[in-house]
């Protein structure tokens, strides 16, 4: 393998396939090349498109017509390619028209960028070739030129609702906001690391949890020999890996699935869900956790704002609801506390010892009294983020886990606290419910590509 | 909701527990507060104290002992925090030994940072004072102080080898690589898509399925009434849910676990492993996927060797062995390739219609003859990346899926070429297999952070 570290200087296409190569020129001529001779134009996404001035060469746009307008002199259309918002204008020659070109069908349109007569933009394109890709039977489309359907129509086409101008402009902002998560850890000097998603931990009280079997096992079989020898779970946390890494890093984060198996119904709770969770070593203070994740919040907050302005505008204007809370009696403390401190976010500390799990750390401010816990609580969701410092000290944590009955199951966990503990801390955001704050969306299954949640797992 | 827009401006601490308000300023006091008063001195990770010049000022820093030599005029320590490869020397009067300053150990030195009389090192921290926070039992932890321990022994403490150097270095290269891709697709107009773990989708055939239940279903509970009514499964890859958003993106990717529940020991599989996946629109060609395929590649790689010199170095220098190859029979076609090639990374193009799955686009070089696929295969390690066409046409896509009895089960798929349907394709790269070939890494359980395979979840 000695080679590998210069090999891939060399990487090189090997033109022949190894199981026809007697049939290699024709086979590859109808995968390999153009499948008709055309004359190069320039390949411009809609949102450089959008973004350029009036231009001498001919261009060539892609993407799907999200409207018509056919007129006894012009032909209008407006294509989008999912780059922005925005769609870009086509001029036309109404001879370009056909039955084919219809709202949602894929076109590539051939042209000019042009300075546009009108205000809202800068450029249309005088289109000198308009091809349509692949047609759509406006009937059947679920969804309609010119209408604004709302979030809960389009949840019924999970394989088509990302064409929508909201779940796009979601998607869009979704994908800036994992970004900037990650940079906002990066640049802070965190190692970002693959917590596991299949755990033999299942004993951490988060919840119900969902188990894994090879789909061939019946249950007789899997009792006695499991695929991995033991029970396996989705994870519910990467919190207690991460400590295992903050024990050689001091800085680190995940950011990647969880699951619950709770049969909740709610607009907050899916089966499956994102979280961004974070751990510090050498931390003394709950303010030092708290003081990450109002950074964490405020960095990726900016950056979204300032990069996707117009998507984000799309639910501040038209999606985000008067405000709303869930009724169930848990929820009317940590309404009751956001509201009298003004509708502003809110960090709660210090919980009880007994409502929280083993691993947090003993406050000593009574016989196990309170644990240093911190909820952060956000006007209309509730809790966005939870996190605590860690019990570092191995006498209270082996005690702990000892009444508890876990001794033996957290060994390896014991062992952190043995060979060089330190103080430490950590917590966790749901990256779904930090989306539904930011702009408003109600329904914790807008905000996800693909919501699972009890008797849904469409696709 | 509306507040939401404004109040992330306004997030601010709420001091007093919630449940303890009488107590607040109590319990405030033992975890918002740091446990003793100490002069405040510029808080450098290791990393930044090895690139700073000489300074005036008081330093601290925090790791853990990677060496003590203790002379009779002057005690030496080496502190790591996992900030990079090399580790700090503190030079210390002998009379701050203590019996808990051993290999392993956690500790504060307090100092200042002065010229190195050696050449390896610019800087040296003269201590002031040295705290020992978690001392370390030197005869049971596992790893000893200047032992260069194979990888397969580290393998079985999982919790503890991120403490080794060349597992230190693999995690800081992972997290690099991770970031390093993000930014390839990032800076290419790529949206990311988080593709869903859990699936109901059952028949791509790409091997062996995790089934999933809730962990209190019995198998007799279970067949009649699933959590998601239906049966549910970890995803096998990403990519029919990915072909779903290049339908509104154009250029989508996903980064995330992928999973195979194959009873395989072999030193390249893993049950549970990261898989990078791009689905490309309006393209026509496998050329323009294999271009984008050796883009990522160099990119990445590259990257990553300058922003890890010496933890790339460690591995090349200490952990790649000479060539190796595993030896089931199909792979001898592979190593046969790589090897004719002169030991170069290979494509291979233009599969048998029959071996590959119902999505792979038809060649039309003959009745059902090859589809437009493509693999690359490096040498060490075999296939790399796999990717292909998409079959974009509705009636070819409906008689094949016809043909083996799929046709219900993917009507949300055959929508996808009705309405607005485009030729597209892409492709999925191992992302361990990467760290494996750049690295030149004989097994796979060493990059990744906690290995799940037949008979193994530790953790």
């Amino acid at each position: 393998m000695l080679g590998a570290r210069g090999g891939w200087r060399a990487l090189r296409r090997c033109p022949s396939s190894i199981f026809s190569s007697s049939s290699s020129s024709s086979s590859s001529s109808s995968s390999s090349l153009p499948r008709e001779q055309r004359v190069p134009a320039a390949r411009l996404r809609v949102r450089q498109a959008l973004g350029a001035r009036e231009a001498a060469g001919e261009v060539q746009v892609q993407g799907w017509v999200r409207s018509v307008r056919s007129q006894k002199e012009v032909l209008f259309l407006h294509i989008n390619d999912g780059s922005s918002l925005e769609s870009l204008q086509v001029v036309a020659d109404p001879s370009m028209d056909s039955r084919d070109l219809t709202f949602g069908s894929a076109v590539e349109v051939r042209g000019k960028l042009v300075k546009s007569p009108h205000k809202m933009q800068n450029v249309e394109l005088k289109a000198e070739s308009i091809r349509v890709v692949g047609p759509c039977d406006a009937l059947s489309f679920p969804l309609k030129a010119k209408e604004r359907h709302p979030l809960e129509y389009v949840r019924q086409f999970p394989h088509l609702r990302c064409r929508s101008n909201a779940l796009g402009a979601l998607l869009r902002i979704r994908s800036e906001a994992t970004a900037a998560i990650h940079s906002f850890f990066q640049d802070n000097g965190y190692v970002h690391i693959h917590t596991p998603i299949i755990t033999s931990n299942d004993c951490e009280g988060a919840g119900e949890l969902f188990q894994i079997e090879t789909s061939n096992e019946t249950q007789e079989s899997a009792e006695k020999n499991h695929f991995f020898n033991v029970p396996a779970f989705l994870t519910v946390s990467g919190q207690l890996h991460l400590e295992v890494m903050a024990g050689a890093f001091t800085h680190v984060f995940t950011f990647g699935p969880t699951f619950r198996a709770e049969n909740s119904q709610s607009r907050r709770h899916l089966a499956e869900f994102y979280m961004v969770e974070a751990e510090l070593s050498f931390t003394e203070s709950l303010q030092d956790i708290t003081q990450v994740m109002e950074d964490l919040f405020k960095t990726a907050t900016s950056a979204v704002f300032s990069r996707c302005p117009r998507d984000v505008e799309l639910f501040h204007k038209y999606v985000a609801p008067a405000q709303k809370w869930g009724c169930d009696l848990q929820r009317e403390h940590e309404k009751y506390l956001v509201q009298h401190c003004g509708e502003v976010p809110v960090f709660v500390i210090n919980y009880p010892y007994d409502l929280k799990p083993f691993y947090m750390r003993d406050n000593e401010d009574g016989p196990q009294r309170t644990v240093a816990a911190v909820d952060l609580l956000v006007p209309g969701i509730g809790e966005l983020c939870g996190g605590s410092l860690r019990e570092e000290r191995l006498p209270f944590l082996e005690s702990r886990l000892q009444r508890l009955g876990l001794s033996d199951a957290y060994q390896w966990y014991l062992d952190l606290r043995k060979f060089g503990s330190v103080p430490h801390g950590g917590f966790g955001m749901g990256f779904e419910r930090y989306l539904q704050y930011i702009l408003g969306v109600d329904n914790i299954k807008d905000v996800i590509p693909f919501p699972r949640f009890p008797h849904s797992c469409l696709l």
